[in-house]
């Protein structure tokens, strides 16, 4: 097989860990497969770099700081590669550029455009393990760019997805991804296989694996994903396309995002276009609107509420105060005590009563549902922060999801 | 005027340091020229990321070394860069790449071939100050290479002679050149001019200050270096072309260099060749012979006796030995006992008289010369290392130099 590997920076945190990456490398090609390596900064390197950074400037300019942070990747990469060398392996590293990813202009949020594995596939074909420096590309105009946060995750995904490899394992400290946050629900159990779709569906729960614009490469380019850990042989989970999982369970995993706001318009005028300008002006504003409830008070205004990200509320408020001051809305209000606790699952495209289940395991437990919203895959609902953990371990065991 | 201003390790070695380079750049910069900065690692990182390699190898691979300590250079450069546009100018990073700066294939110790000002001197003509990684460049292949010991002074040198800079200065910790070792004598006076030659004969004495490779590239490409202190306003030593010279003094300088051997043949045979088959070997074994001296003995045979670094004589005792072994020379025997002053002037070019008062001096201070060579500029004496300073002091006394 043709595996790419990616270690993260936890992972490749000193030279013992390194050493212990090298070993798991060279044992996956002595197993006799193919190996391109991804890694990360040693952990802490990239903070220390950015702390540097802003000693100089609190705005510091991005193509200089792509310079900067670039450089993290680099030693791990040639260390790594040096530690595989006196293993007796023929490694050789490879920066973002040499590695052929070619990126957008975004400096410090680059978006990869292409890459061109010509040199990685003529290193493979010469039965080389591959090293590359994770996070980086270059621009067209041949100036070194990064990805953003989860950047490595996204090198892997790219290049597994260039080269055609069969697996692209994400090595972290974490071991896979399981039914809802063990430390929830201490009954969770690590899946051995979930959809892309899930998985993104999931996210907010396992954003610490994997980042969604990871998981929505590896869909968009059919690369199996399988995330488990750097620190022991534990099998991890795959991360797959829905066909590849013959019995797809109901329900794969409850998933909770605490990290949200609650905004109620009251009282909003009743004119053609007004909730259009509203969600226009949040979006211009750059604020993620999840879910919106809308319905007519008995006086003819309208009440409008939405959920946004809590780090969006101050920007979302100054967008609704215009409309305050102007007059359009009667009163608003924000509530940070909510979170949303969606349960996740392919299985329920073609099953019926999932839906119902989980409003009745809600009223059982005596929790109030604020907001729900639903997809193919999903059921979301908005309820009171403090009820969080009822509802998550309510929702794992009415699913059965210990079993 | 267009200036090159290189600084060193010890001067970007932390961040507050760095502030001061950003402040004297932007001095400069305010004073009118254009400005390209050209910046060593910090003091201390090179060596961390040699330390890490080695960890994993005694013998890492040299192409994954260039890829490691590269690094240290772009970092420096990035923040540089980053503290400069802070101050309101507008300044750009470089990485050697970027620059222009091609060499040839030899990792670790590559040699600049070649460089593309383009970039350069487009961002020149923009009014940007330029920040280049010091130390590095690409090969043909494109792959990161850097140039060695004293490799940042290097890529200033060349960079300057590129852009046909008016002035490369090297900043480091030491305030310029200096008549001799002010250690030794305490009179010793900092030079405000020397020619490209006499600062190549004195290396010995300013190998902290400047390489060999450094001055030798200024020579070729007419490159008015001058090298001063980052630690204050003083100013430094220029070194330029001898007919920028207008009254050479008679002597510049007094050059010590402690790291020098003796090895004596006894009874070498007297066939036609022998001595060339010596110094091929001993090249061959890349042993670096200085002064040679030869002399017939009264049986026949012939006595011949030469200087190498201190670091050969391992190697050179090992060719010795073959021929000893062979018969071919009667007996070997070694000194490491010795030292090497030399007077250096380009004014003794015209000037009669000059080796006869080193020779008065030394007889005056009852100091035995083992071996004298003489140049156009320079007249060496191989003394017992324990009259050195002596030696360096009489000569200093002799030739005025406190003057």
């Amino acid at each position: 097989m043709l595996i790419v590997q990616k270690f993260g920076g936890t992972s490749v945190g000193d030279l013992q860990r390194i050493q212990n990456v090298a070993n798991r490398v060279s044992k996956t090609r002595k197993e006799g497969h193919d190996v391109v390596v991804v890694v990360s900064a040693m952990s802490g390197e990239t903070n220390k770099l950015v702390a540097y950074a802003e000693h100089f400037s609190k705005n510091p300019s991005r193509a200089e700081m792509d310079m900067l942070l670039s450089s993290g990747e680099r030693v791990t990469a040639s260390l790594l590669a040096i530690a595989l060398q006196e293993m007796g392996h023929d490694a050789v590293a490879m920066t973002g550029r040499k590695a052929g990813i070619v990126t957008d202009d975004s400096h410090t949020k680059a978006r990869i455009e292409d890459i061109n594995p010509a040199t990685m596939l003529e290193s493979i074909e010469a039965g080389k393990i591959i090293v590359v420096a994770g996070f980086q590309g270059v621009n067209i105009a041949g100036d070194v760019t990064t990805l953003g946060r989860g950047g490595s995750d996204l090198s892997a995904v790219a290049i597994a997805g260039a080269i055609k490899a069969d697996l692209c394992e994400i090595y972290t400290d974490v071991s896979g991804i399981f039914t809802t946050d063990p430390r929830i629900e201490p009954k969770a159990k690590k899946l051995e296989k979930i959809s892309y779709d899930e998985m993104l569906e999931l996210a907010s729960m396992g954003a610490k694996v994997l980042q969604n614009r990871s998981v929505e490469m590896a869909k968009k380019l059919n690369v199996n994903l399988v995330t488990r850990t750097s620190f022991s042989d534990e099998e991890g989970t795959l991360i797959t396309k829905e066909e590849n999982i013959m019995e797809a369970p109901l329900v794969s995993g409850i998933a909770l995002d605490r990290n949200q706001a609650r905004i109620s318009l009251m009282g909003v005028k009743d004119r053609p276009g007004i909730a259009s300008e509203i969600f226009n002006k949040l979006a211009d504003a750059e604020v993620n609107v999840d879910m919106i409830i809308q319905n007519k008070a008995h006086d003819g205004t309208t009440n409008i509420d939405f959920t946004v990200a809590t780090g969006d509320l101050f920007d979302a408020k100054a967008v609704v105060d215009t409309f305050v001051d102007e007059g359009e809305i009667k009163a608003d209000s924000y509530n940070e005590d909510i979170c949303k606790v969606s349960v996740v699952g392919v299985g329920m495209k073609s099953h019926t009563g999932v839906a119902a289940k989980a409003f009745t395991t809600m009223a059982e437990n005596n929790i109030n549902i604020n907001m729900i919203s639903t997809s193919e895959i999903k059921i979301s609902m908005v309820i009171n922060e403090k009820y969080a953990e009822l509802a998550v371990r309510g929702l794992h065991d009415a699913y059965e999801l210990d079993k």
